[in-house]
């Protein structure tokens, strides 16, 4: 079979995407191939962009093209009440629910023997300077009903618990088993007026 | 809800492929800018590539980084036979199957009037050339088994009847390991009308 090496590297790049196999990557290339000056160079143009301005907030974690991000420098949101995520994806999740008012932490993932991802691959450092420093009057832990992240949260309200601040938890709502940023809108937010003190 | 536009647009881009809706665009984004170094700039890298190297060829209308394209150059496959094809997917799939030796021409999309694509559309060129040319012994037309695929048959055997060139469509009958019992009735009276003494 003829596909020349550019468009086998473009499909095998394209079907390591999440949610992209190697028949729907190859439709993918396809389309972009057969539209290369209104599809294949705009979505260059949007990666390059992307590449170029998007940096990991130094502070919390999160994404954003500005430095400390957003959500960091809004001087709207309360920065006493920290919401601890796993990932960016559960940060976009939580705030389309639109609940949350506080400020966030971006773990970047969370602990797992399987994976190897240890406390010290943690993002904590912005959680830990802001609660040392008295500021912080609420942590929400808002991780996965999963094992891993009922296991990071027991292992977060731990190392929490030398300090003298009120630590929370997602309540009912998010189903056992279930990654957060799958979740609707309102079950979110259900889960998060519901929340417990630990 | 706080995105920044060059994460928006990075969505926007992706939720344009076939096979991806805005939730997995989500997520293919972050994907992508969560692993900038080993995800995000290798694929722009790809689609760099891609967007340099790959061109239509000019005599069938294939999609490759030679031109003419690696099957119209190939002098072990058979000039004298083509197959005429809606666009470079179909031509994937029967490249796949490895049945056909002779020649494509990929035509661009077949006739209907909803989408407004009409004769004119048709990427006949290198067919009609060698065909006037006496060099083509069998043009074997491999469109969809649809209403604007059995238009666009019709159309182009009509066109072709003024040469002395045999035209042939594939056959139509029972998919290997397909089930009777789901198939419609129109396959079903087709591979009828089509059986074959044993």
């Amino acid at each position: 079979m003829h596909i020349s090496p550019e468009i086998e590297a473009l499909i095998a790049r394209l079907a390591r995407l999440p949610g992209l196999g190697p028949r729907s990557a190859r439709r993918a290339a396809l389309a972009l191939l057969q539209e290369p000056e209104s599809r294949l160079r705009p979505l260059i143009g949007a990666m390059q962009e992307a590449a170029r301005n998007i940096h990991t907030c130094p502070k919390c974690g999160n994404l954003d093209s500005l430095s400390p991000c957003t959500i960091c420098a809004d001087t709207q949101r309360d920065p006493t009440v920290i919401c601890v995520v796993e990932n960016v994806g559960d940060l976009w999740a939580l705030e389309r629910s639109g609940v949350h008012r506080g400020r966030y932490q971006v773990l970047g993932g969370v602990l797992s023997a399987l994976s190897g991802f240890g406390p010290d691959d943690l993002n904590l450092t912005g959680l830990l300077e802001q609660v040392q420093a008295g500021e912080v009057k609420e942590v929400i832990l808002a991780l996965g009903a999963t094992v891993e992240g009922a296991t990071t949260a027991h292992w977060l309200q731990e190392k929490l618990s030398s300090y003298d601040v009120p630590v929370s938890r997602l309540g009912h709502g998010v189903p056992i088993g279930g990654a957060l940023d799958v979740l609707d809108e309102g079950t979110l937010a259900a889960a998060l007026s519901s929340r417990r003190a630990l």
